[in-house]
């Protein structure tokens, strides 16, 4: 019983969550430290990276133990992780058959359904009994391990069904496995994305789904923890994206200060540049500000206003089309609901506006006399502008879409700049408009 | 091998695909079309809220067929989308066993492990030999399913340890369970938050984890599957959340215009009137803008990018929180590390904002002959305020945090509202010090 209460407090749920805050120096410590199975979990628990940056500290001999270790596919991902002068050695490290293996996967992409997969899955053919077929995958179960499916396969590698583990294990041990099989086959291609490789997953609830190459030969298994880490990876670039930086792909901590400035710098400079229209939209209106500076007051207010009704359409709307919610040809119906929400929330902060400005205490001292006709100007513009942000917001992930651009990339920061221009020349408009013949 | 090549175009993946799309009511009639395996396909495809939704309309013979076809744990889930008025009738139509499942499962809240788990697995005692455990898991196969782990439970139903089925399978007859079973077990308190459940499949790569009660007895497994789901909807949320509206918990063309304005109108008027600030402040400088309306061009591109940078250091910050890179008490790592990039990224906008003053054609028209000495304001302002923009973004989520608050409210908007008011206060100070005695 004690394992269960006490499992908090081993040195390896310690180390777990120490770890990520320890230094690389602190890693190789404390992973030398353990013993051999603590080492085994926690070797299995780092992502790639970080077992990569372990290795080349590593001697020859541990480097040998580790990547041997491996399942391929994993073994895979941390090859790509190595510097070109290791992945030779490392390469050199494994058997024959091992090798072949890590080759064939280093040939596809890391976000397409081969670079997921693992290689290695329990077969057995379709003329098998029941009873041949379990002693069969008792033999593979030494080299492959998670075992969920059995996959029934022809002599040329081709799918021709999938037993669960559990089903042969309940089947009668005199049934041929093609009568046991399940044929309605849910199979990936092996250059699926993995975006869409994350999706058939979350649609259809299995554990591990085949990979099969465009002749219909089996090539491998995509697991569900696999996708557990795609998705999170996914989710994180986006939020990210939509922070308005580019996607860091490590963590806070381990990206260099250079890559930050990097990551961050770019689209922090392209938004300034962007943003120094209003600038030049500013000296359009100098004259109005001249005229009437109690103008200038509501400026960050109004525009702020946009860019916060921008932010929010585009967030979710940008949220929707990765869930795959909604989309591309349901532009126009977002379009008609943002026009809906975009003048009801307009209304809401317009109406608020106009309070504080017709109850302020000495109104007439900070908005002038004339602090009715400011006060309609800005509700006007509020709508306006909030409107034309829900709407920005809301059509420009689609607009990226179409142009195949990550529709995230319509970050809150972005939304704000474009709406920024267009909010102060609707604003003074208005004001010119209400104004006329009194202020300006 | 004709099922793999055209499993895209089945009636059923055709249906998958468009169902996002479909109003409730070609819902209910595309899945009437259906031949039965496909229903049932469909149905465990879709998440608990379309379920019940169907159930509401659907026949007694119909709610019948497909509550007894869930699982118990999925059955609860759809219960809690019901109507109250709806739930009584439901529980009556399963039989005793899955009733007390069900309504036990029901007092866990959604989303604690309680909620999340199968009260369904596979067990054996400790002093069965191999081959009677096999011969008892094919029995119990037919009620419990999937199974990938059979679990070792004492008479008082506390877990003493896990077998894989694979580990089963490969296990030589004649030795005990209790000999084949894995004792170190990464178990699941019955009230841990699914957040945390999420984060232990993460660091542990299993399929399947058990939760236990208080005194270790197993009350139930919670499988990747569902682990899969929490981790796509936090991240939803904290998208939402970071665009700067409360979380929608449905697909945005699922909520009622009602429900969105409250979402996003809530948070839209705190705010505008957080952001109203800006004008009081404004105000304090309408003396200055009256001298030298050149001062009043720069604002929008000035509190912009104090927002910005702040939109940026905020959501690197959230979700290096979130997947628990960073802990609160890095906070002062993070401050630094975020004092020299907020310098560096003024530095950079800093230098692009005075080449263009400098460089600008008709500079003395639009600048005033003091336009070096703008410049000199406006650089000097843009330092200062995205260095202000990447602290406050930075520490406000782990203040939030520290207050036990969602840090993901640091959304976008909050931030750049919070650093509007001090960028106009840090450009009109830096004024007033470098246009003293010309401009002002």
């Amino acid at each position: 019983m004690s394992e269960v209460q006490e499992q908090t407090e081993t040195p390896l749920s310690s180390i777990l969550n120490e770890w990520p805050h320890l230094s690389q120096e602190d890693r190789l410590r404390r992973f030398r430290e353990l013993d051999h199975d603590d080492k085994e979990d926690l070797f299995l628990s780092m992502p790639a990276r970080e077992q990569g940056a372990l290795m080349e500290e590593f001697s020859r001999a541990e480097r040998r133990i580790w990547i041997r270790f491996l399942a391929p596919d994993d073994a895979c991902d941390l090859v790509q992780e190595l510097p070109e002068n290791l992945r030779a050695e490392i390469l050199s490290l494994v058997d024959e058959t091992a090798r072949r293996e890590i080759i064939a996967l280093l040939s596809y992409r890391e976000d397409e359904a081969g670079g997921l997969m693992s290689p290695r899955f329990a077969r057995v053919r379709p003329d098998m009994l029941v009873a041949e077929a379990i002693r069969y995958v008792r033999q593979q179960a030494r080299v492959v391990d998670p075992i969920h499916y059995v996959y029934v396969l022809d002599s040329h590698q081709k799918l021709l069904g999938v037993i669960s583990l559990r089903q042969l294990f309940v089947s009668p041990a005199e049934r041929k496995t093609s009568d046991v099989m399940e044929t309605e086959l849910i199979t990936i291609p092996d250059e699926m994305d993995q975006e869409s490789v994350s999706r058939l997953f979350t649609q259809h609830r299995y554990v591990a789904l085949p990979v099969v190459d465009a002749e219909g030969r089996m090539q491998g298994v995509v697991t569900l923890d696999d996708i557990l880490d795609v998705s999170q990876e996914e989710a994180t670039e986006d939020i990210q994206k939509l922070g308005g930086t580019e996607a860091l792909d490590a963590p806070y901590s381990e990206v260099s200060f250079l890559q930050m400035i990097k990551k961050r710098g770019g689209w922090l400079m392209i938004l300034f540049i962007g943003e120094m229209f209003t600038a030049s939209a500013m000296h359009q209106f100098e004259d109005e500000i001249q005229r009437a500076v109690v103008l200038a007051l509501f400026i960050p207010l109004i525009i702020s206003s946009g860019g916060n009704s921008g932010s929010q359409a585009s967030t979710l709307i940008i949220r929707a089309i990765a869930l795959q919610e909604i989309r591309l040809r349901d532009w126009w119906r977002v379009f008609l609901r943002e026009t809906g929400t975009g003048l009801c929330l307009g209304l809401m902060l317009a109406t608020i506006g106009m309070i504080r400005i017709l109850l302020w205490p000495n109104r007439e001292q900070v908005y002038t006399e004339h602090y009715f006709l400011v006060s309609v100007a800005v509700a006007a513009s509020l709508v306006g502008v909030v409107l034309f942000g829900s709407l920005v917001g809301s059509m420009l992930p689609f607009l990226l879409r179409r142009l195949k651009l990550d529709p995230a990339s319509a970050s809150a920061p972005m939304v704000a700049t474009l709406v920024d221009v267009t909010g102060l020349v609707i604003y003074f408009e208005f004001a010119k408009i209400f104004l006329r013949g009194t202020l300006l």
